[in-house]
């Protein structure tokens, strides 16, 4: 379904400075080993949640079953959450539907329109709420929050359940669907005292890697994507990311090769699909990334500082904005590619305009030809600078591919975390985001906070230009 | 209309190693001074042509001219560009009308259906030209390449051109705008002998520059968009950027500012607007700064590999994905947020669920409050951190604005190259990947490149896992 293709990160293809060479693999070899061993254990011993959820049927169950009562009648679906309740959400709908899914005509959709709001832009906000107006009998609110305390969510869930209360009288809770903690929390008790309908956030398993529980597979069934397939091709990549020989391994070998290059200083890690459908999962993988691994602390107690930036961008539309940086600026980068081999449609350029010779070249080929070689052309250049690059090889835009994909950066970036020391499942730093802003907005508790935060936040006219 | 906050710069606020000193700032005040000025000199002199734009009324009239031709009758606008042909228009686009544009009644939207076909992915081409269908008889095609000998767009003009001529024939030529140079180039003679509209792409004026002249302002037109007030804010900043007094002027402070913490290892400059609306300027400055600066080169030929790498984010949404690596990892970083006073709407919390401790503070609150008081804290943090950051203040998001906006990033950018000493005009790197794709498709000319290629381009199983 995949395969990593890394010719162009080794030594022998863009140098010593550029690329791995063989030495530096066996001299990890060892490391990347106990890495591997480490994470085998955790899974093993059933603490790594995200693991389990490619076999987990009942959440499948419990989401087929609650996409089958729901997709009949429902025109619009709309996705309350943020983060990880929000980025697997739009990288699968993106993947696995059309970029014209919400303006296909009721009959040509396999689904109702999906909106995910992961945002408190009141303009999102307010011009989604105008939009869906009149439908809003027929709108489905799937309100995603493991507390119920996450304040954007709470916020969009306040104004969607007194709009719906408003509109619809008594029966308003039959258009809100809550994912979120099983037993307990805010939203847990809300949705009891209200009557939703809930799916289950599995206690276990961090938001950022929760795309494969019912936070990412509801919308996604809805929307009429196969999440068995999904699930298969995740499971799939399990059984291969479990192979201790990790010259086969392509998580191993793309941690082993993200981790050298990334400690001599190539610590900007691009992701660069050939295909839009595919973009969204460039965002997806910058949450995990950035949140895993940007790290103070290493799990020693030492200030490391660490963290490699992830960096989304898209082929062959970069190579007409980010190209001549990546060619020519700082050495301090890593492209990852994402090919596909087969696209979900195609279009050939007619056979016209043999007279201008600055066009006719083109004719009778496919687009999916041209955009294959525009990416061949950026790998060449890239090359020919010493500057390295993978590319992860999609045979199709299909669930099981997306699925696999997905688990293979889930465990590449728990391999990351054992090799770089750190630990890939918190993020410490977000809490005091948290806190402030529950300062600035006046809630109980956090008074002193509020007067340091607003002196903070006073203009000083010496400073403005 | 937009103004410079630099006090979360400032090492008196973050510290010497994350801020600017007052003696740094005296330190290059002299060689800022001389950036200024030769910035001046060469506007002064006619040689940037990008800064006439905002006084350039042929330019206006010819494009008012050709929306009002147009406007009445056009359903969908579909733009065929890549790169400055494009990230201008989306960016225009997306601020100054709703996320929800496309899906509005018709009687509701401004003016046509806008879609910006930036790639060639097959699958994005197809599936909007399929949605467009029976709709072609209504629907306006704006080509726009200085040349037309851009591999992407040329592509996609001879696939709708073949499919309008099959369509519609005779009248086909009507819903074909082409935007290109005004004399000479393949798309110019095309546009001829078919017997196109066309709009004129300034010689001076490269791609990355263009947004404010037809290039950018034709779908703005189209789309409702006042390009006068857009024209008005852009003359208005070109004012304030004159001004020779540095510590006055924002485009000086924000150059000093990002050039000295660059200098000093903060290399990756986020843009990070809170607020949807603003979010396409990012990556419309995301090829400005990367395109502009990311060069080999100095003026003198030394090898410098020099460029910021810029990264586009998004509050509050980023605060659950990227925040975490900002706060903790490398301090590698400066943030630029922009903020905004007046949001197009707004959207009341209602005061209900005070039961419940975890929402109940939020109630009475407006969403723009809440996005407000969440940048704060997310600046907050940054701040305790002692890491670097500054604001760009919007009064609002109107084409005042975003077009004083526009004018302050190239201003910078001129800037940034005269203090980097590089030319921030050219794109050298970018030609070897045209040739490269070139070769691959066959185009003559390129045939001992293209057995380069080929031979570059096949597959070593060796690698493949």
């Amino acid at each position: 379904m995949i395969k990593l293709y890394w010719k162009n990160s080794a030594a022998e293809t863009v140098g010593e400075a550029g690329g791995v060479s063989q030495a530096e693999l066996e001299g990890i070899s060892a490391r990347l080993a106990a890495a591997h061993s480490a994470v085998m254990g955790q899974i093993n011993a059933g603490n790594l949640g995200y693991a389990a959820l490619p076999g987990r049927s009942d959440h499948r169950d419990a989401v087929a079953e609650m996409a089958c009562r729901y997709r009949k009648g429902t025109t619009d679906l709309v996705v309350l959450g943020i983060g990880g309740s929000a980025l697997g959400n739009i990288a699968l709908q993106t993947a696995l539907n059309p970029s014209t899914y919400n303006l296909l005509s009721d009959r040509r959709r396999p689904g109702p329109r999906l909106f995910v709001l992961d945002n408190v832009d009141p303009a999102l906000v307010g011009d989604v709420l105008a939009l869906l107006g009149r439908r809003l009998g027929t709108t489905v609110f799937n309100v995603i929050s493991k507390s119920g305390e996450t304040a954007e969510t709470a916020a969009q869930f306040m104004i969607v359940r007194e709009m719906l209360r408003k509109r619809l009288g008594e029966g308003f809770a039959r258009q809100i669907v809550a994912t979120t903690d099983a037993e307990k929390g805010t939203l847990r008790e809300v949705a009891l005292a209200d009557g939703y309908a809930t799916l289950s956030v599995p206690p276990d398993v961090g938001g950022r890697f929760s795309v494969l529980s019912p936070v990412g597979l509801f919308s996604a069934a809805m929307c009429g994507i196969d999440i068995d397939a999904l699930l298969a091709g995740a499971a799939e990549m399990a059984r291969r990311a479990a192979d201790g020989d990790w010259r086969a391994n392509p998580a191993c070998m793309l941690a082993a090769i993200k981790y050298l290059l990334c400690a001599r200083g190539r610590a900007i890690h691009v992701m660069m699909p050939y295909s839009n459908r595919l973009s969204a999962l460039a965002d997806w993988y910058r949450q995990l990334w950035a949140e895993s691994l940007g790290k103070r602390l290493d799990r020693a107690g030492e200030q490391v500082f660490a963290g490699p930036t992830p960096v989304r961008a898209l082929g062959a539309t970069d190579q007409h904005s980010q190209a001549q940086l990546y060619l020519e600026g700082p050495e301090d980068k890593l492209v990852v590619f994402l090919s596909v081999a087969r696209h979900p449609r195609d279009v050939r350029i007619p056979d016209t305009l043999g007279e201008f010779e600055g066009m006719a070249y083109l004719g009778k080929a496919k687009l999916s030809r041209l955009l294959g070689d525009e990416k061949v052309g950026m790998e060449y250049a890239l090359m020919l600078a010493r500057r390295p690059s993978v590319t992860i090889r999609f045979d199709a835009v299909d669930p099981e591919s997306v699925g696999a994909f997905i688990y293979l950066y889930e465990f590449v970036t728990s391999l990351m975390g054992e090799l770089m020391n750190v630990n890939a499942y918190d993020q410490p730093a977000v809490e005091l985001i948290k806190r402030a802003t529950f300062a600035r907005m006046g809630r109980a508790g956090h008074e002193c906070l509020a007067r340091e935060v607003a002196a903070f936040a006073r203009t000083d006219d010496k400073f403005l230009v």
